[in-house]
């Protein structure tokens, strides 16, 4: 049933649903300063739940400043393996698959490397166009360091261009600028007939959607702990490496954490058994710990009920879009059927930058800009109203309308 | 001139000492819970500020919380390359040669795989049995993943094992075991002569003695800041690449960080222009932002000062060591000449661990333990009293004389 369109009946009926949410008290859990902003990027950056804010202050002033370095016998040093353990039961993961460690970016590498060199005389690494850029240059950075070619395709073309051939298929498994969730089924079978390992980029749907790596069989995975887990700016990554594979494989990063007994200070690296080999350096304890309220958090939610509302949330979103934004000439830049749909909508304009700039600066309204022309709107099921959206879609109408988004620059600034 | 022995005088003797020591007023600038508590272990994990527990509440509670992802723009995105402008001052390096980011362990892996991409055709990487054992396990794995192999001297010999198959050679500038100074300039004018790329680990020298990296032509180096400069449990590690070598050497890991412009989101990899290019993942604001102050506190202290005190403080240890505990069968394990020491001395016993284990439970001393038969003894002229350094060698007396250690079992536990 579509909502009522003026604006007075659009945000009533907003309201209702807001009342009607059995999530609703959860957004009590986190930080909110200015409850009349309307954040919609918590899929770039989660907001700041009331307990980390706790926990960071317990870390500091009595860990690390009275326990000094016992603090690492006291339990830093379990951190990757406890909170990688808590991350494995939202996405259908052994608590003995999954450590907590270093960037995004930085677990990419280390499992695409592993993952080469674990499938030698293959030549090709398979990647799509909707992967986030940074995903594509690391395994263009792999694929060069150990004389193989990147191919990257379409989204829709994955599973039919592996061949025997293929070492490593990479994607992420919802797209960062669309939204749009990769058939992680089809594309790992597939990977499997032909004998490749896949590397899945779970950044954006982790907290967001049920995942199920084992179900799927998937070999590899990491994910970002900053978007929907709410972990803290540039939080530590996850990994994920399927139990099998995990004393056959071998990080290129041969640190000390990853050593069999990195305290005998032995000249010889022998690998830790189990996944404890793909931890590199000493971690970030102050960013580590920060990660572990948002997490609870979300297992306490349960990942099935945030998905109902967050399916409910982006159906309501593309309704408004439906009715307020395409007759002026807005586009919709993600899947129509929730089915296939993370938890954002992008929306697409020739000049989203400057209508993202007045919604920022006019309109108390944060969403996000992804070049060359969409606006990204995150849903964050644990503190994101109804009403949020209602207003957010009829602002971003009123600032096209009324042309106001003209006085900003067409240059993009930068912004994660 | 030597110290009276008998406790009663030395305790009063080393009190003197204090009251006559400038830098004692700088004790107050960190958090002691325990004001008995002599804590010798600045080397592994240096001390909390003051500044920097009001410094972490405020990047949580009003950058995080209340900016939310704004706070990317107002300052975090240029932390690496603040705060590596800071410790700059420190090493003897250009501001724009430093950037602060990852941990020690990846920032070596990607420094060591640029030197060997920049210098084809040689096949051998060099370092010495004293470094420390992680980065010969790191450099170990990039030898054997270019295909060349390592070679593992004696320290003295580093300068005349180079040859012109030589592409990189890799050193501690100060040993962590022995506390010991390496040669830097001959070391490195030694690689330059034969066409070889050095890269030296500052971990346990940045904020202890004065290093000048440009002085000596060093080309590559990194180094941890948790240690002498209290940046925090894991707080990311910096890195330092000459000038002139910016633009010649690509990171492997080639992360959106490191790309010309990581907001385009295009799918080619254009490293950035200067030392950006070594950047990865999103870095882990909360440690930091944890770093700035205790950075701060050593350039405010001036590193000359700093390293007097330090000589100072060590020597003194050297003189008790030989007075109370060479009689006992105890070794000094690190140099005796102040010039070739860095901060710390080593002592030895064959039951170094359990003596280590009565100084922690018994005396409230915490010194360290490194494998097989090491007591580390950390000076940390910041904090560092020296009534603290005769409690810790009289209190080391009486637990080999009276064979309290004795109860302790010999089994080394995992302590970083």
């Amino acid at each position: 049933m579509n909502p009522p369109f003026d604006t007075e009946s659009l945000v009533a009926h907003a309201r209702g649903l807001d009342a009607a949410d059995p999530l609703r008290s959860f957004r009590d859990a986190f930080v909110v300063d200015d409850p009349e902003l309307i954040y919609l990027d918590g899929n770039s950056l989660g907001r700041l739940p009331i307990r980390t804010d706790e926990r960071v202050r317990q870390v500091v002033s009595e860990e690390w400043g009275t326990r000094l370095v016992n603090g690492w016998g006291d339990g830093w040093i379990d951190l990757p393996r406890r909170l990688g353990g808590k991350i494995a039961g939202l996405i259908g993961a052994l608590p003995e698959e999954v450590i907590v460690c270093d960037s995004t970016s930085v677990n990419l590498y280390k499992l695409a490397m592993a993952a080469l060199d674990g499938r030698p005389g293959r030549s090709k690494v398979l990647t799509d166009a909707s992967n986030f850029p940074s995903d594509v240059y690391i395994l263009a950075g792999c694929a060069a360091q150990t004389g193989r070619e990147l191919i990257v395709v379409e989204p829709d073309e994955l599973a039919s261009s592996l061949d025997r051939d293929t070492a490593l298929v990479s994607a992420s498994h919802v797209a960062f600028k669309s939204g749009a969730i990769a058939d992680m089924v089809s594309v790992t079978d597939a990977a499997h007939t032909v004998g490749a390992l896949t590397l899945w980029d779970l950044s954006h749907s982790v907290g967001a959607l049920p995942i199920n790596l084992n179900a799927a069989s998937v070999d590899l995975a990491i994910g970002c702990t900053y978007k929907y887990l709410n972990g803290g700016p540039g939080s530590p990554a996850f990994l994920f490496v399927r139990k099998e594979l995990q004393d056959e494989l071998v990080s290129p990063i041969r640190g000390w954490f990853g050593q069999a007994d990195a305290f005998a200070f032995g000249l010889e690296y022998t690998p830790a058994p189990g996944l404890d080999r793909f931890l590199a350096g000493t971690p970030p304890i102050l960013s580590m710990a920060a990660i572990e309220a948002g997490v609870d958090l979300v297992i306490e939610v349960g990942i099935d009920r945030l998905r109902a509302k967050s399916v409910a949330q982006t159906e309501f979103l593309v309704r408004l879009w439906q009715a307020l934004l395409e007759p002026l000439q807005v586009s919709l830049n993600s899947p129509v059927d929730p089915g296939r749909r993370g938890s954002h909508v992008s929306i697409g304009h020739p000049n989203a930058f400057q209508i993202d700039q007045a919604l920022i600066h006019e309109k108390n309204v944060i969403p996000d800009f992804r070049c060359p022309d969409s606006i990204r709107f995150g849903v964050t099921p644990l503190y994101t109203t109804f009403e949020q959206l209602a207003k957010a879609i009829l602002r971003t109408r009123s600032v096209i309308e009324d042309g106001s988004y003209r006085r900003y620059s067409p240059e993009p600034s930068r912004v994660t």
